[in-house]
């Protein structure tokens, strides 16, 4: 039995390599349909696309952010990986944002991005997003397009079930993949069994300002929770988590996690939980994971420990957990716009498993259970089961909805998109992906009111699809057009780092919250300068202070001296420009840090400590004017025992 | 004086902002225009684009490499900057390559990419590129699309007018922007006139295997060397240097530096100095410099510290250095295919300034000088002039060549490219662009032949061309069609960090060299395991040291006892997958550095220091197969004082 899935899935991975060499697409550029995809996917210079798609980076730890139809690359947000471009976890005002419990982070494996809801429709305020390694999750902030907040989520290691958001954003939702030990301790690793546990973690989020902080973590049996998605309309106030390895193997688990028929999807009613803890149920645990914080107005982020975590034992909350017993190995949890059905992909299924909320309940209402599992009760598979896709593919992985009735189904092995009907089952049309699809992703399509128009599936693998570029090429996207019967693909572009998951949403709901004045009497940096008045150099001991000011096309100062071998200086720069789109940077000669890519109405700090005398020069590394390239200034550096004092100036000759 | 130009160019900053808000390019999705020029962008799924272009980074660090004409970006290959997505500059092979005399420097701002020559016209092996701010030049091999060498330049600032290679890469160039104290030593800014000087840098290239070494450094007075081109055909052994700055100015340079009517381009008979120098020139001077080199082989770099590089005083070698007078601040430095004009773009200027190769060597050959700067003759600015464009536009900056008898060349303030014949210098067309273009790129465009048919010009600013994405938007290029009598705009795309400056290429050249297959026998690495019956884990006091590999889906070992707090962990991981297109990566919670990205064949080092005991996962961060969710494994780490041995496994329960 072992031996015979290994085969299975060992021949498949063969198979998909050599068909990925010989598959083609659409391969006339001048026929009537690929013209027909050329104009539907072109965005004539100066017009906007019509939705963003904010992909995640994958093993980037970044989310991007790109325009459909055109899928041209807009930015990449940086969200859990250092960026040197930006200064992204070099300067010190964004250090703290990677601060955990391990201490600096500079990396992490960024999967789902999710749009915060409002009555279970995007409201385009934030995206949230997981750190997978390091168990985190992120904030973005959507009229800024910044990481403003990140949690580490403690007792999770592979934090891949998450970050997914309720119907109104009342939580946002972190599972661990990997069981650990909870509280983490020393033992072997062979006693996995019984003793490992999976943490489903609630993380709420204020109305008001979107504060996260942890509301109360799950302790569950220790399988492995992939993947996740909220009720919404009846089901609003569940949850619903995929698990695998439920035969809690530790080892060769492309064998040993492949043994059971069926696994669990975990049905969680959060809001009874939520009563729970509410009235004082719950265990408060010793802990410590990091909070940080990232303030508007100070430019400048926050790290706080957390000590302690507030746990739930599932076996104390009658009616709060169930498992629904769920062929092979389900990765995709999906919930259709309804609410009603829940779609579970057994990656290892021949078959599509659709199970129905009103069944649930009543099922649950029954008392029809099928036995336990760790005291949690498991309902009878056919008593929640609302229906079957039958042989739509090979190794299904996910699936999202277009608000018709339809759903849409990634098969990873067979390397296909497959639309199907919701209630009758039947698959109504498939197109094939080039290769190895794993998400897809409608704009809205885990959310009341889908947007439908077209669907992204996100590929591993291209092979020969692009212009080749080395031992490793890029991952892709492949853009659909859905809007009729049958799908028609129309672009294949090349992504950043793993496209895993993404999230879309109609432009307009963002680009009506996107801030383009930033004041500069909002500056609250503690070093800000904000008048050329106050431009100034101070010394403390081995610390010098430059409070310098960037405008076009100066530095003021842009000469110092003074300076010596030993110093640690710290370079504080606000550039006066209030407009967006006019940033400077500035950069010093053999500085260990990156450059600062200054916003406008921005402070930042990079230190730079001079080990040599000379006079080195610092420039603006953003071409900024017609005389961007006079934006230059000299620091003179003397040695260790020098007396010259500190002086500068701007225009003195 | 002063004041005047102070007042134009500002005024011309604010008259770009109020432009950039209203105009807007080509509106008609829907017209027969843009129905035409998305068909002439659209890349078909499955196929190829026709050229390769590689388009610096700017303040990013990196080179991106985007297919034209589809503007699809492929990769981004990390050249300066640390890339935790690929562990560039994370994992312990290629930390040393960032390597440099002021220590590890993460960061720095690439600005001219070059292809590598044979006979003046692109042969695919390799891209250059300089790192301006931390000077330095990389080479990037074609074949693998990696950084396979970096050198520091020493005595240099600001290494802007580089890296430009002669017609057969005899030598990459590159050149000081801002002069310096040579060596660098204690003295005042303000005494920087006549003390200071500017060193442009010949890296000899071996024909072999392209390994880089200073040839010579010349020491020229104390001007900024701006941008640079070498001289082809009959003007092949010179090269050729814009400078600004001839003020010797050091403070409020955007009023201070435009003062002179005319700058200089120098002229440098670089074949006259290298025979100078093989025949014992030049003065050697103790110096402090690093060679990085990355080993294919052993996918491991070294860093060596270089101790001295020879200099040459340009007074001291009569016919090799001459200034040709060029109006105002010239910025671009651009050789037309046949190496007779060399146009100046003097970016204060009204008209456009070029010079002719035959005139300039009559001039030198008549000894018709009009006095000297520091030595160095000054020739008669008519007698070399072979003609002017006249008032073309505002703020000439750089000038690329079609090879049918036209240029090109961009206008940053009055924001086009205008097309003018070689030779009548008359103006034939021109296009805007949105907004403040800086460099544009023909492929080939800067060799004896270029491509032609397509003309990329590079954005500063997009404001509201693209859907916003905060203070900060995507800097931009936009192609156009150059194959008719006028030019037409086909796409706008945006770009990584600024488009700086590109190279481009036709595929068909480089996609012949690319390397496919990576054999296992030719892995090198210190640490590589190429068989499971040597994976294996060792301690040496308090290091240990793992040797695993991974393969799709599993890890060997998955299972690790015996690592205790305090230890020092390195993982050593290879790769068993052969074909390209299959990397696997790897991470293991909490660490503080980023994970592996692991390529075919290859094997890479990263180093975790647990804190904390407990049983930690690891896993494999690149979805690489339909069992990749099970591609994990566990390390359990005990007490500093446990006495539990060392042990690994994989499959055994």
């Amino acid at each position: 039995m072992k031996k015979i899935h290994y085969l299975l899935f060992t021949l498949a991975g063969v198979a998909m390599l050599f068909t990925s060499c010989n598959q083609q697409g659409n391969k006339s550029s001048n026929g009537a349909l690929s013209s027909s995809a050329a104009e539907k996917v072109y965005v004539a210079p100066g017009e906007h696309d019509e939705y963003y798609a904010f992909v995640s980076g994958g093993f980037s730890g970044q989310l991007s952010v790109y325009g459909l139809p055109s899928g041209r690359l807009f930015k990449v947000i940086p969200v859990f990986s250092q960026d040197a471009e930006k200064a992204w976890g070099y300067n010190e005002e964004t250090k703290p944002m990677l601060n955990t419990s391990h201490g600096f982070v500079p990396w992490d494996d960024s999967h789902h991005p999710d749009i915060s809801q409002t009555n279970g429709e995007l409201d385009g305020r934030y995206v949230f997003i997981n750190g997978n390694n390091t168990p985190r999750i992120a904030k973005i902030d959507l009229s800024t397009f910044e990481t403003t907040e990140i949690i580490e989520v403690p007792n999770s290691a592979g934090n891949h079930s998450s970050s997914f958001v309720t119907e109104n954003t009342e939580y946002v939702v972190a599972g661990t993949r990997f069981s650990v030990p909870v509280p983490q301790r020393d033992m072997p690793i062979k006693e996995y069994k019984g003793n490992f546990k999976g943490a489903l973690t609630f993380i709420s989020v204020a109305p008001e300002d979107g504060g996260m902080d942890i509301k109360f973590q799950l302790l569950m049996p220790g399988f492995d929770y992939d993947l996740s998605h909220p009720g919404r309309g009846a089901s609003h106030g569940w949850f619903f988590f995929t698990t695998y390895n439920t035969e809690e193997s530790h080892t060769l688990m492309e064998v040993n996690a492949s043994q059971n028929d069926k696994d669990f999807i975990a049905a969680v009613n959060w809001k009874k939980i939520e009563e729970y803890v509410n009235n004082g149920g719950g265990t408060m645990m010793p802990s410590n994971y990091a909070h940080n914080v990232y303030d508007e107005h100070t430019h400048t982020a926050t790290s706080t420990m957390k000590k302690e975590v507030l746990t739930v034992d599932p076996t104390k909350v009658p009616g709060a957990v169930y498992f629904l017993p769920t062929p092979k190995s389900p990765h995709g949890c999906d919930v259709d716009p309804s609410g009603e059905y829940i779609v579970g992909n057994g990656k290892l299924s021949a078959d599509l498993t659709v199970h129905s909320f009103t069944k649930m309940l009543a099922a649950i209402e029954n008392e029809k259970f099928d036995g336990e599992a760790y005291g949690i009760p498991i309902l009878n598979f056919e008593d929640v089961l609302a229906g079957t896709v039958s042989q739509p593919g090979l190794g299904p992985l996910h699936t999202e909805f277009d608000g018709q009735g339809n759903a849409y189904t990634t098969f990873f092995i067979s390397s296909e998109v497959v639309k199907w009907k919701l209630g009758t089952w039947e698959v109504v049309d498939r197109q094939p992906c080039y290769y190895s699809v794993g998400h897809l992703m409608i704009p809205g399509g885990n959310s009341r009111k889908p947007f439908g128009k077209y669907v992204l599936a996100m590929n591993k693998i291209t092979k020969d699809r692009y212009l080749p570029t080395g031992p490793e090429v890029t991952q892709s996207a492949q853009l659909y057009d859905i809007s009729g019967e049958k799908m028609e693909l129309l672009l294949d572009f090349p992504t950043v780092g793993e496209p895993h998951y993404a999230a879309g949403i109609a432009a307009d709901i963002v680009k009506q919250r996107s801030k383009k004045i930033f004041s500069l009497t909002d500056n609250k940096h503690k070093y800000a300068t904000t008048s050329d008045a106050d431009v100034r150099v101070e010394r403390n001991g081995k610390e010098v202070h430059i409070y310098m000011t960037m405008i076009r096309s100066h530095f003021n100062p842009d000469n110092i001296e003074g300076v010596k071998v030993g110093d640690k200086v710290y370079f504080h720069v606000t550039n006066l420009e209030q407009d967006y789109d006019v940033p400077h940077g500035v950069s010093v000669i053999g500085a260990n840090t990156s450059e600062l890519l200054i916003m406008p109405g921005q402070t930042e700090t990079f230190v730079w400590e001079p080990k040599q005398v000379g006079v080195w020069p610092f420039y603006c590394t953003d071409f900024c004017s017609a005389l961007h390239q006079e934006m230059q200034g000299y620091i003179r550096v003397s040695p260790a025992n020098s007396n010259i004092d500190l002086s500068w100036s701007l225009g003195e000759d």
